[in-house]
């Protein structure tokens, strides 16, 4: 584990924009979940289909509750401007008339897992764990102050380098694996990295004194953890030591 | 892992109030805690100090939260005697002129653990995943109709095996814990009993339909749960394979 210098200092002073988003990407080098074992295992291959259905279908629960959050914020926000910039949040999982969206692209995914769409949709056999931590997620962007709210978004100015290494990594390391799978990865690339600098932008102007950049450093370490402990129970119950909690899905191979 | 049978058995047709309880206490048989591996090393004196406090530190969010979501739940019974019945949950755990109550006795617990008690009750070093499930529990209970809400608590039917046998393999095994540190789950043998029936007493009356009783049945699983997600991140972090996620407690002898 990496000594935690970042995650641990309390913003007593102000800082300068620029201060603060050299914080959060310091928070980012030590906390993001690309440093979770469980990726490691998942990029490089060493996965079993079992394990890799086990992830895709845990991590759609996570897909799932994200237009519910976005749309959450926006109906808490009183800026019409914001809103309508925020809203493309929501269509870019949901879909639109001319884009199936991220939610059904990740159902191809688990399509082409193998894994049953009803089941998958159902959560029926997700981890608790995955539930509590995104269910958390979605009640913190209903409930937490507006600056916070938008913060927790913060942790997609890591993801387009989590998607590259997923997509080249995945794609080169499994046989079951495609490009048409690999399509919701490929897609967010470029969705993840503007609505970063968005969000980035808002914080950088609303995060002013040092209470509103503790809050930002707060919101980003909570999400930090929502992250991380959808891997961790993945891990855990997959991986090692291998303990599936009663109820959950249960791959072919570890089937008595 | 035991083959779930009843846990995922659907009621179609109501069925009496006894066949309803012999499938709640099968239900406890397939599922409760007591059945994970962690509570067989807590018990058995296989865990080092460091272990058992990081059990301690994180069971203390749970207990922490039990007044609150009781006291969530009696503001939202319309009825005054089943509020006055359901009030001494509340003061079981905060303590009154005359007695100190459980979280207070768990804090004597953490205590004599040699945890600072203000690192304790901050909740800084706890598991989120810990914290992930607490809060789903409160959620749960302030949002979920009454009759859910009173039979997540059926847990409590099978509580007092469970504090029979942590006395007890305890107070045998570990040096480091004398019959003071055990003082809460010693109260506890008592008030889980006389709880428990009541909220039997009370399902049994209200659960009359199928989709009631199914309902009593998710209440009941919901809570399986919560309990279980916690132990799987003790296990995760502090035991096997000992993956300590980034802010969470590191007890001494695992610090490099």
């Amino acid at each position: 584990m990496t000594e935690l210098v970042a995650s641990v200092k309390k913003i007593l002073e102000p800082l300068s924009a620029d201060a603060l988003e050299e914080h959060l990407y310091a928070i980012g080098a030590e906390r993001y979940h690309n440093l979770h074992p469980f990726h490691h295992l998942l990029h490089s291959g060493a996965l079993n289909k079992g394990q890799v259905q086990a992830w895709a279908l845990n991590r759609y629960c996570y897909q799932a509750a994200i237009p519910m959050k976005d749309a959450s914020l926006i109906g808490r926000i009183e800026d019409r401007e914001l809103r309508r910039e925020w809203l493309h949040r929501v269509t870019d999982h949901d879909g639109t008339d001319d884009d199936e969206g991220g939610i059904m692209r990740w159902l191809i995914l688990t399509d082409g897992l193998g894994l049953d769409r009803d089941f998958v949709i159902s959560r029926a056999g997700a981890l608790p764990a995955t539930r509590f931590a995104v269910e958390a997620y979605i009640r913190y962007v209903r409930e937490m102050p507006l600056l916070q709210a938008v913060a927790s978004s913060l942790t997609e100015l890591f993801a387009p380098k989590i998607h590259r290494d997923r997509i080249a990594g995945m794609l080169q390391n499994y046989d079951f694996i495609d490009d048409n799978l690999m399509s919701y990865g490929t897609r967010r690339l470029n969705q993840a990295t503007s609505d970063a600098e968005f969000a980035l932008t808002y914080v950088r102007a609303h995060a002013i004194t040092a209470e509103q950049q503790q809050m930002v450093v707060d919101a980003l370490l909570f999400k930090m953890n929502v992250l991380w402990v959808q891997l961790d129970a993945l891990h855990m119950a997959y991986v090692e030591p291998g303990m599936i909690p009663p109820g959950a899905f249960v791959p072919d191979d570890r089937r008595g």
